[in-house]
């Protein structure tokens, strides 16, 4: 038998326990499949005393979890901490620093530190995963980096947020409105107390990030990713997209251009779309997470699974750690990172797409015209309109309608054709469309 | 620069000329994310003459693909001629024996020798790699072989045939039978002039038997498969279905079992069935794959895409030689094949399943009297029944029900029990009914 793979790990919250709970139950079949056993060796948690319904005494315990990186019976330490920056960082670049590999489930700090940390671990020839920080249990990053690596992508987008997607689909299942699924899902565990990371898109943007870079052998920026939030997705949008043949998803999505200086830019956008319901996006309900790549021989790939939760996650961290065991490993981001091109920014402008745009408006004589009005000047050509009538007395009167297809920023200039307008009562919803 | 890896192609075919054509496409990209050129040296093919296309004077032609093998300019053997016996596998052998790595797309020849051509590689530390053997452009060997291994995992299955998938998905679309729609997808190049091997479920049963000894640590028993194929599928099947909330699919699953010695045994089997429609497989259209994997610790993932065609499988071909170029390469079947599980098959009829029967009656009193008597004799407890009157005199009338959940051995047995009754104008048809 080889010698074991020595693990420590750092964070024992779902994951981590997770992570031993996994090598504890699959053990056998773990050691036949990574060819050496699996063994942790040690462990680091700011409370050691909480009940944790695992006995954690055969594993060696560090009050301070940047001692993992020191300890000389180490060969891989797994950060599990959390957050872009120290403790977790300062714990990833000691582990790197003293020749260990290093395994993570930290999006934020990937998305921020990912390039520095993989030119640490390229330079001392060491493994630097992270499976588990994109799309929890679906080997999505294994699949851009490897699966896809024949191809030049075209696009890669897809639902990376299982909050978001919950109360979408909840909401589509059960007519009810944003606020009150979002405390649903509060109540079911299925969104934070604190839920503005997920709903605001930041953390589909960081995982967003993550594939990019890999797919597009870009440099990480996740700064110039745009997001836009689900919180102002109403029942009645749902409603809407549901009788033009859509269900609504937070796709995140990045593409790849040549800027008119002949040279690449990215593009990287986190959005709430209509989806067409023959779209294979539309059919990913609940906290599931989904990623397709479109590659120039591949065809659309389709990677669909669980999104987060302590098995999958740990799955994604295990089966980094059957690679390292079995010496397959290379670049984190594919190419080495002083091959990653730096990609600015692209302008969305001029990007054609198809749009559906809600108003809420007073209900008085000339408001459509008014709308309909400002969508000529600006050159948006309305392919259907439809006007929900009030629903009580005084109440706001929805205008729904989907554009053709056409340049952004004709409709961005309708709108600001509309600014200001006392028709309006609300800020209108803009949502693209994703056609199968 | 690294030194390039250099590629001896046998067979140029759609396939290998999809791959000369995809790393002259993407060459750079490849060059970047393998460390080092992919460059074909050399290529063999039983008509040099033939109009491909494309350039191949740049390449050394070998009239007999076995002396491929014996070049010593080559590093690695692409084996594109198919068949699961000579000369494939003779080419197959010399290449591995010759000290050169092997990449295939030879669904037969893994099925049938991957045992013994993987004990060759791993005597010899040479890679032996066939991505494209299984659904196309998907990356699911890699998937299970990588992406899944830290997982027991319970259940493999999905739809692994093309052409059975865009035939019933057509007849789901179009309601006609399947004669008339076979015709239409051979007519359009989705089904083969002799489409046996495909609608008989044997190409899908090529594929179950591989990923399942990837999946399930298990010898290959490709012999072991049962398959069913889809020739007896009507419309009137399709329809009833739909009424039921399912749709059509070939379905090819593995598990595994205890068996009363308290070994695991495997079971593989290929079939239509009934699939929920908020199941993802039944979102799967056209040509189509897709696979799921059900993970003790992932949960179930799905991959989907391009299951054949030009593009896709030469995606998978690269994939596996960008592989090759990292050095990332280990056991073909996740675990070395000495270390593979001999798992005899193990016996359906005590499965618990629910399933969808069809017969075709004549038109005269009694007859629902004496199939409902048979299902009560034989223990199957009827969900539904649903009988379809006669469209014309004398024409066959349908009955079709669907069963609660119970042991496979009883449905069986009602049909014993109706054998021979001169009320079934034809033999029944019984498909599993594969829920969300």
């Amino acid at each position: 038998m080889a010698d074991p793979l020595r693990i420590a790990i750092a964070g024992l919250g779902t994951v981590g326990m997770g992570v031993i709970r996994l090598i504890d139950t699959n053990r056998d079949l773990l050691t036949a499949r990574a060819g050496r056993p699996l063994q942790v060796v040690a462990v680091s948690a700011r409370d050691p005393s909480r009940a944790r319904g695992i006995d954690l005494s055969p594993y060696a315990w560090e009050h301070d979890p940047g001692r993992l990186a020191a300890r000389s019976d180490v060969d891989v330490v797994v950060e599990l901490i959390g957050g872009a920056d120290d403790p977790a960082l300062a714990l990833a670049r000691a582990a790197l620093g003293n020749g260990k590999a290093l395994v993570t489930a930290n999006k934020a700090m990937i998305a921020h530190h990912g390039l520095a940390l993989a030119a640490q671990a390229e330079a001392s020839g060491l493994p630097l995963k992270f499976e588990a920080a994109v799309a929890g249990g679906i080997p999505v990053v294994k699949g851009l980096r490897e699966g896809t690596a024949a191809n030049e992508l075209q696009r890669i987008y897809g639902i990376l947020n299982g909050t978001c997607n919950y109360i979408l689909t909840a909401m589509e299942a059960s007519g009810a409105d944003f606020e009150t699924t979002l405390a649903e899902a509060q109540r079911l565990g299925y969104a934070e107390t604190d839920p503005a990371f997920d709903i605001e898109g930041t953390d589909a943007a960081h995982k967003l990030a993550i594939l990019a870079a890999i797919g597009f052998g870009a440099r990480i920026d996740f700064d110039s990713v745009r997001a836009t939030g689900i919180a102002r997705v109403r029942a009645a949008d749902i409603a809407q997209a549901d009788a033009l043949g859509f269900v609504i998803r937070l796709i995140a999505m990045a593409d790849v251009e040549r800027g008119s200086d002949g040279k690449p830019h990215l593009l990287q956008r986190v959005r709430p779309c209509l989806v067409a319901k023959n779209h294979p996006l539309a059919s990913v309900h609940g906290a599931t997470n989904a990623v397709v790549a479109e590659g120039n021989f591949s065809g659309r790939l389709l990677f669909q699974g669980a999104g987060a939760g302590q098995g999958p996650t740990a799955s994604a961290v295990v089966a980094d750690l059957i690679d390292i065991a079995r010496d397959e490993v290379g670049a984190p981001f594919s190419v080495p990172v002083t091959g990653l091109a730096p990609m600015p920014p692209a302008e969305p402008g001029h990007r054609m797409e198809s749009t559906y745009l809600r108003f809420t408006v007073a209900d008085r004589p000339g408001v459509l015209a008014e709308i309909t009005a400002a969508m000529r000047d600006a050159g948006v050509s309305i392919e259907s309109l439809i006007q929900k009538g009030r629903a009580e007395e005084g109440g706001e009167v929805l205008v729904a309608m989907v554009t053709h297809e056409g340049r952004e920023s004709c409709v961005t200039h309708a709108l600001e054709l509309l600014d200001g307008s006392e028709s309006l009562t609300a800020r209108p919803l803009v949502l693209p469309i994703l056609r199968d």
